[in-house]
């Protein structure tokens, strides 16, 4: 049963959408640099510059019914008949309707009656412009008369205040409109040196900035709105209430002619020129510059081709040809895709992440640097030293950043004892895509003291001795507020129901440990011995092989829980994810981390604890966070036992832990399970099901429910997920086995037997190395390497000059 | 000109509407004790328990559009049409509306097709029961089969998080169906011991808890909800994303025929009780409870009964009988109505006010006593005191607090250093009204002080010595963050658009002073001096008067300006409020404190400074609060330079302040003034304008527009605001008299010439006063007062035994 609702594109790199009633709505992104769009498959979202609750430009409504209701709309009144290309708002039934999702833009293209109104949605490289290029064109035999009505809502800035502070929002909005420019201007007067502007590049025949008076009154729906079924704009200047912006377009199209225009959506930022040029008249001179720029002919044609561009470019540097369709697609353009995404975006603004909560994650953050590196690595090193720059002296860090001001959210503060771990990951992963090791020797400092100037190995220093400090009665490591897993909260206790799980607890005197935490700690450690022995510094190296053996120990003597490694001990010593548990026995993040810290290698442990998550937490919907589900409350466990049995943390399939045992599989060379794992969460391979997983099938999910849920297989929290780097980790690294390394590019592939060939081009320190693999029957092992026909011993590919392109062959076997 | 969209129907104590299509939402609220509605006259708006923020048991979307969406729907299917009879969300045109806003409760009545329903909204006095008594009536010659539907959304009680963190809240949502009950339980299983209870008093013939299955899709809006359209619930079951609750109801009725059935919304507090019967299954005994008492025969109209009942009782405590029609209906019912609601929600849940941003303000709070005081005296105790511990030790306060927790707001703070003085006037007020001194020995503790028991007496005297040590360069107190006028921010120097001006400035070593506390602390001060006098503490009055004394002389050799009082002085001691100012020339806030105090009493400044409000400041639709507006962003002055010009505290006529003009006027014996003024913003006198003023016609607003703006006259912001408090003060005690002391119930009526006579009936200290007034032609001046027949010196009415009633008669002249 194949998707009814859409299907790939792969040569376009789109996902094409062909009903507009998607199960849920199905989202994609604009921009890729400083502004930021949410475009739906009917146009829906809002756009914002840099940071989601600072700066959002565009008003949208969360959980609205329907639930996605409000975005970038053009309406069409054709002799009296009234639509929307997009669908929405008016949902008149269109005789034709596509949505292509592509990288950077969404296409919609809506006719009826013989009009076809094709948009095109994108932000311009590198500018604060968003582009709707729209073309009409009249397919009918007669003569039309189209009137055409753009839409959207101005937001005021500051998003939580947008939509809760009333009683002053509804007095300051103000707006000038001039020739065809609409320049929201609310507070601009005060402290704001910026505007947003919408303009649209053809004259126009009318606007309104009233919503009531584009709706017709406070009564009147979107999907009722009186100036597109009048086909009259109304001049109206908003006073206070609700600026929007909307321009009417007369157009009088021949059979066959069609004409093109865009809305360009611009946040200007106005410098310390004049604010004004007269009293309340704004001083316009960078509108202008701006709306005069795409109105030149093929402007925005060029603009969007750079942008097509730009992803070519960037996405030639992995490609890969192999047997699974869906592994293929996923890799080479929508995993990457939506590594860029949480790069940008981190958790901050989706359809389940409302830009309010949540700015950068110092954990995620990092985590998402593991998918980005190839990408754009000089962006990478700039975020990791941004990242760095919010711990403290202490080791510890501030969970959250706001991007704007790239300060840490002293209302989640810190104490996550996994934090500081995971800036070692991402700075080696820099290093080895890049060779960088100067950024080692960049002066960051440190949040807690202003002015500090100490560098970044300082930083991962300061990281190892954190953890190999703060210990507990077992020797592991202190969990703090909460691990990886932000719902485990042994620290917690919280009784009172409108306090967060996760800063609730004082954690100072805090004893309950992470298994997790030390198997990450294994792995960090032996990150750092490698990076010292690279950079010769033997002793050091040495240092961090001691405190990864003394780890390493206490690991196996205490987490070992007789079939898989435990979780963690609670506050009391008392051991979590254990047969001794009655619910909660076992977990994921353990087994994954212990293993791909190298524990259990040479005691059959590994290949055991991964042997019980195949047999109590894998379902065809991917591995479930721990089983059995819980049942009730536990105060000594925190939120984990909050969520209904199935969902999130509780039993639920959170799909970025999953690819940990997907490595951990490629670790031990089992090649059909690590693909039969991956497939079982990949998005792709969910078109068959899609009536049930509901989500976008072409990018990662959060979550899928497990299989205590009564919706099993139903995925949310799709796009914002550390799935999204890790995936491409496993998937490049763990199957493929394309392993970046400090003096070359290592291959070691672990993929199903039947797998006979495949192939590679990988784009590393400039050289691009054009990677053909034959298989003679083998999960993993390599008996030959060849490069540029020239045999090599070992599996790792020397360093090629920039510029140059190396053939590489390997033999599996 | 009349209102076209509704009338007052006096008798009744009923504003009724007719077109559900009013110029913006006409709000009502329900509940008067814990558990409260806002209800609007096509019965939008959600319920909560105690406190918006934390406690919202229903869903409601700001802002929306169209703006008022969602809310306690019914949807009628008759044969296949389908309307509501609240008119949204469906719009189907109806063939008779009418709203009746009642006191505590709201009549909705719709008919089409000869169905008649009427939903009858109101929370059953003393419980946390909110009821819908619903009677459906076939007008129509023939038999109808006619399927009803309830509809509302279950909000997870916290209301920020439930809309703003979809990542966890689309996973939590659990609901139970047990006969026509639902059980809204979300979290209930971990740290909540109370949940949501919707049920039916009569057996149903199908559910709906899923949003999505009542809708048809996440695409369908609530005015194309597919199961009513249909006919049909689907029985579904919410897991996750959005609970609703939905009954079918199918209903055969001959004609003529009805039928009478209630939905009941309740809080359950479930105490601690055992949480579960069953693994996952609610101990339901309380709901169970709940439903079978309302189910009863009569019990759900003698709880109407009973809160008609209650409200008769309560406004049986005063009401008057005076020549002008808007005065009389405002004062007799709907601004004491008004006083209740400010005294209950503060500013916390209105249509501009979402229950997110503010609790109850230590500022409002006691101003809002002062049209308490005389409704329920016994609650204004128990405030009075809640309030008071929201004190710190060194005099400053906390600005807001949680009313469900009852502590102070950290975000928001203090250091706005008129707060502290209003509690005098509240405490003063309260003690007039009651005799109760007791109040003054009540422990009450500071905030800063954990188990401190000093007396509500300390507060006060601490109040008193804050403001006078706390004074600047000329002598006038510190203004701190803001005085009343919040807006007036002479610390902040605000750069940073997302900051607070509020809390943007460091208030240490701040030097800008207000003038408007100046003439506050007179007026405290000389509360005190009387309260002391009364108790018969000589020394201590004759101390008050010396502090009194000390700053009347400051004020008036440093704050009048020549033809008026200054408002403040800044941060570098420049006048703000001075013929010196370009703009922001004259004030209303320091001529009315300044009056009301005492200054300018002796050598006619007084009069002068009134004079020249009504000449800079006074307009048909009030007084502005300060002219010119300002034009520009300043620095120094703060947020009343961020509004338009004409709006909110940048010259918009805020009602609140207007009120202490007119008490102005009235001291100074302008009876026509005082009524022309106070008609100026009274809500029922705006009818004729209604297009122009848009808000309710039964409640005060906030804020009309000034002359500036472009829409001069429209209001905003009604219900929550200081203007129901100040004008039941400056009306019942101002315009006709009637003030409470300590010692009896003083006479000194202000009218106009051409009242001839007028009657009030007042219950105080237990006894009722039947006075009646009769006039020779003067506005001012008692030349007799008879009680029960015998002269009385001077215009105080002694106390009388509680009980007894009194006729008591004065004539003016």
């Amino acid at each position: 049963m194949s998707n009814q609702y859409g299907h790939f594109d792969d040569e376009s790199r789109e996902y094409v959408i062909t009903r507009p009633d998607t199960p849920l709505p199905w989202l994609n992104y604009l921009g890729s640099d400083e502004m930021f769009g949410l475009c739906t498959n009917t146009a829906g979202g809002y756009t914002f510059w840099k940071d989601a609750k600072l700066r959002r430009l565009t008003r949208y409504r969360y959980n609205n019914v329907p639930m996605d209701l409000g975005g970038r709309y053009l309406y069409v009144n054709d002799g009296g008949v009234v639509w929307n290309p997009m669908w929405k708002p008016l949902k008149t039934a269109l005789d034709r309707y596509e949505c292509r999702h592509g990288l950077g833009y969404t296409k919609i293209t809506g006719e009826k009656n013989g009009v076809e109104v094709e948009v095109l949605y994108f932000i311009v490289p590198g500018e604060n412009v968003e582009i709707w290029r729209t073309r009409v064109t009249n397919k009918s035999g007669s003569k039309k008369d189209i009137q055409l009505f753009s839409y959207q809502e101005f937001c005021f800035f500051e998003a939580l205040n947008d939509m809760t502070n009333y009683q002053r929002t509804y007095s300051i909005g103000e707006v000038e409109i001039e020739g065809s420019a609409i320049y929201h201007k609310t507070e601009f007067r005060e402290r704001r040196s910026h505007y947003t502007l919408f303009a649209c590049t053809r004259a126009i025949d009318g606007f309104d900035t009233s919503r009531d008076a584009f709706c017709g009154s406070v009564h009147h729906g979107l999907h009722e709105a009186q100036v597109p079924a009048k086909g009259k704009a109304t001049n109206s200047k908003a006073f206070g209430w609700n600026p929007i912006g909307s321009h009417q377009v007369s157009l009088s199209l021949e059979p066959g002619a069609s004409e093109t225009m865009s809305f360009v959506l611009s946040y200007v930022d106005h410098g310390d020129l004049p604010k004004f040029k007269a009293p309340f008249v704004l001083n316009k001179q960078k509108g202008k510059e701006i709306l005069a720029k795409y109105s030149a002919p093929g402007v925005v044609d060029g603009a969007f081709a750079q942008l097509k561009a730009d992803w070519a470019g960037i996405l030639s540097n992995f490609q890969a040809d192999c047997p699974d369709e869906h592994a293929r697609r996923m890799l080479n353009t929508w995993n990457q895709y939506q590594c860029m995404a949480t790069f940008n975006l981190s958790r901050s603004a989706s359809m389940y992440e409302t830009g309010i909560g949540r700015g950068m994650g110092f954990r995620d953050s990092n985590q998402d640097l593991l998918g980005f590196v190839h990408l754009v690595p000089e962006r990478a090193r700039q975020r990791i030293l941004d990242i760095a720059a919010t711990q403290l002296s202490d080791g510890t860090c501030y969970h959250q950043y706001q991007p704007l001001t790239k300060k840490g959210n002293a209302d989640i503060g810190g104490d996550f004892y996994d934090d500081h771990l995971w800036l070692i990951l991402s700075t080696c992963a820099y290093i080895k895509e890049t060779g960088d090791k100067g950024i080692l020797k960049e002066p960051v400092g440190y949040a807690d003291k202003p002015g500090s100037k100490e560098d970044l190995l300082h930083h991962l220093e300061t990281s190892i001795a954190y953890t190999m400090k703060k210990r507990g009665p077992h020797g592991l490591p202190l969990i703090g507020h909460a691990d990886w897993n932000d719902c485990l909260n042994l620290n917690c206790f919280s009784t009172e129901p409108n306090e967060s799980f996760q800063t609730a607890g004082d954690v100072k005197d805090s004893k309950a440990e992470s298994v997790m935490i030390a198997g990450l700690f294994l792995y960090a450690s032996r990150e750092m011995a490698g990076l010292y022995d690279w950079m010769g510094q033997k002793s050091d190296a040495a240092r961090m092989r001691e405190q990864y053996a003394e780890m390493l120990a206490v690991v196996e003597k205490e987490a070992w829980d007789g079939e898989w490694y435990r979780r963690a001990y609670d506050a009391e010593s008392r051991p979590v994810g254990s047969k001794e548990n009655e619910e909660g026995k076992i977990f994921i993040e353990s087994q994954g981390w212990c293993v791909l810290g190298g524990a259990g290698a040479d005691n059959g442990r590994a290949k055991q604890a991964m042997e019980s998550v195949h047999k109590h937490l894998y379902t065809k919907n991917g591995i479930v966070l721990q089983q059995p589900a819980y049942s009730t409350y536990h105060l000594e466990l925190g939120e984990v036992t909050s969520y209904p049995p199935g969902v999130k943390e509780n039993a639920g399939i959170f799909c970025h832990n999953n690819t940990w045992i997907h490595l951990g599989w490629c670790l031990l060379g089992e090649g059909e399970r690590a693909l039969e794992y991956y497939l079982s969460i990949c998005p792709s391979a969910k078109e068959s099901q899609i009536e049930t997983y509901r989500a976008e099938p072409y990018v990662y999910a959060q979550m899928i429910a497990g299989k205590d849920a009564p919706v099993f297989g139903e995925a949310k929290n799709a796009w914002l997920t550390g799935t999204a780097a890790w995936t491409f980790v496993s998937v490049s690294q763990g199957i493929l086995g394309v392993q970046p390394q400090y003096d070359g590019l290592k291959l070691d592939p672990c993929v199903p037997k039947a797998w006979k060939s495949f192939s590679i081009s990988r784009r590393f320190r400039g050289a691009t190395y054009e990677i053909s693999v034959k298989n003679s029957g083998v999960c993993k092992g390599v008996k030959k390497l060849t490069v540029d026909g020239k045999t090599v011993a070992g599996n790792v590919i020397p360093l090629s000059p920039a510029g140059s392109t190396v053939r590489v062959e390997i033999e599996m076997g």
